[in-house]
């Protein structure tokens, strides 16, 4: 049956991507909304769905990873000031994991930054607006630079087939990237932007659509190329992204948050030469120590359904930390995920109680993250 | 039967009302998403919906309106540079519908501002991040000034029966109340700011929760107080919104457009004496004047469903504009609504042609708003 669309839309308000029609066709179950747009989260059963990312190749519609722009003859000073890390360590054709700050060190978005030019650059958003911010920001900075959002999609596709599948696309050219890379290209005259990213923890990569109108014509040309190897849409798999480590911006990370507290200090190069916004705060936080930690836990028992809240953590009957993201994971058989705890709770082996609300109090303790090396050989099921 | 949350919903991302139990209890059917939060829009059917506000009271939660909350030593300077209305005519006490502008004079939002203190404002907020723009906006603009989201969480009471309800809760100070203005009182403890605002065209009011461990309380206690009086929890109603010509940011007016675009010029002070983002732009634009409008159309013919999509306008096979809103009016028995049409077509009378999508072409003309006139006396059905 298809979805009903007035369970999560009224009028004209949130916007379709160019992969809408494709999807409804494909028997997307369930949209969520993500940068104002309708999000296919679910085409069937969530656990059947992992197991094909991890077994053969997904297609996800993520064209609600909106992209800003930023142009100009100012553009990489711009950009340059928005992050900590340091972009003169990005070549054209390479593509950055990046956090935004505020001028408190909040974590503002955390984009996968794309250095299309010299003074060219996109940022594909997590699920903030990060438009109205940088255009804020450049409203007084005395730089000279454009800020859009342009007619830019993209499309994962993500699971062990995808490296076979991508060369049957687009060649070596696709195969031979490294992590983070990419390059301009057309399939079949549709203009595209092929990065080797994903949100999986597995082999994958993203098409970036770069003309909206052609985005069924894109959809259906890379269904028939995967067809061999059984691809099949399906949301991103938080199972999979959470055995991975990976967070999500907006549970497991918000403005509220710093790079420290989450376990993303990486993303800081603390011997960059320029300016941006939030050092003074982060270089604080850093010689003060946080209070609070993102950790890995497992929780005892049976299995968990995935967290819609963020579950209290207690200690002594007090809440003292929460959870910030939980799942049942069939191939560890665990339930895992991430707590945000006081830092004298944080440290690995530290046992916890969680409580699931409906559903009483589990033991749980503070685990080494990722859950799954993506080094290792793992038993696909 | 419940909503199943799974269908809009993935993980902790998107954030609860402090009334999302209470909406849970009395059946909400349907939930968007706004402001990154769960939004009931339906609790049964749009049209008895619809009836029940023109005829008696509804209560909506409306706690995605989240508030910005700007305070310090230069708030009002700061504030006041955000909009081209005059806040200097905005007493303490007092609130605005106002747009917020970027520097190219295009609407990033269109909040209602309160003034709680001298440097102390609210601006409750349509469906854009203005967090981040204003944190953005304030970064080198020299201003001392603090903005956070503070926990704030609006009910709207809205309908005839709007003025006996706030009496029976707030007194005389309610029913006092001049449109925009609000006072801050606390009922059973619970603290609150109630207003003489709304999103209907019908007699209605805010009330702004202040603690949002306190969402249950106060939902029962406006659902005892309004039983003598029929009260109902609904979604927000788009037909009577669209009846009064209140449009929605997001579907009739976005980032792109501007107030003389939209009919929102009313909003531009244009004898206010300090600076705002977006003066030179807007200054410039009325001087060359737009090239579209947003006009009322009437559709033709039978019944038509509430648009999900931004339907094409037509003339000569050409899409010369689109169709922002529409919908049946029950009480005018006739289909009403918005486009965005090039100016040559958008004089009252004009004829134009409406495709929908799957439905084939319906003729429209265009019309004046609103579509009632709140100073008439209307059948109430």
């Amino acid at each position: 049956m298809p979805f009903d669309m007035n369970l999560v839309q009224r009028g004209a308000r949130l916007r379709r991507s160019p992969f809408f029609n494709a999807t409804q066709r494909y028997g997307a179950q369930a949209y969520t909304v993500y940068n104002h747009m309708l999000f296919p989260i679910c085409f069937g059963d969530l656990e059947e769905e992992y197991w094909h990312l991890i077994n053969h190749v997904a297609l996800w519609d993520v064209a609600v990873e909106r992209q800003v722009e930023i142009t100009g003859h100012d553009a990489f000073a711009f950009t340059d000031m928005l992050t900590p890390r340091d972009l003169s360590r990005c070549a054209v054709g390479q593509g950055k994991y990046v956090v935004l700050t505020a001028e408190d060190g909040g974590i503002i978005n955390d984009p996968v930054l794309l250095r299309l030019g010299a003074n060219h650059f996109w940022l594909a958003l997590a699920d903030s607006d990060v438009l109205l911010w940088a255009r804020g920001v450049a409203l007084k900075s005395g730089l000279r630079v454009n800020i859009t959002e342009p007619d830019v999609s993209p499309l994962q596709i993500q699971g062990p087939k995808a490296r076979e599948l991508v060369r049957s696309l687009f060649g070596e050219a696709a195969t031979n990237l490294r992590y983070y890379w990419f390059f301009e290209t057309a399939l079949d005259g549709i203009p595209v932007v092929v990065t080797r990213t994903g949100w999986s923890g597995e082999v994958g990569y993203e098409i970036y659509l770069r003309d909206g109108s052609r985005g069924d014509a894109l959809w259906e040309r890379i269904m028939e190329a995967g067809r061999p190897h059984k691809i099949r849409p399906t949301g991103p798999s938080d199972i999979r992204r959470i055995e991975a480590g990976i967070l999500n911006w907006g549970a497991d990370m918000t403005l509220e948050n710093n790079v420290y507290e989450v376990g993303l200090q990486r993303l800081v190069d603390e011997d960059k030469r320029t300016d941006y916004v939030g050092r003074d705060a982060l270089k604080r936080i850093k010689a003060e120590g946080v209070t609070r930690k993102l950790a890995g836990i497992e929780i005892e028992g049976d299995r968990i359904e995935f967290n819609a809240t963020r579950w209290p953590v207690k200690a002594g009957g007090e809440t003292t930390g929460r959870v910030t993201s939980a799942i049942w994971s069939p191939r560890l058989k665990k339930n895992i995920g991430y707590a945000m705890l006081p830092v004298a709770h944080a440290a690995l082996g530290t046992a916890v109680c969680v409580e699931i609300p409906g559903a009483g109090e589990r033991k749980a303790t503070v685990v080494a993250l990722p859950f799954l090396d993506p080094s290792k050989e793992i038993p696909k099921g």
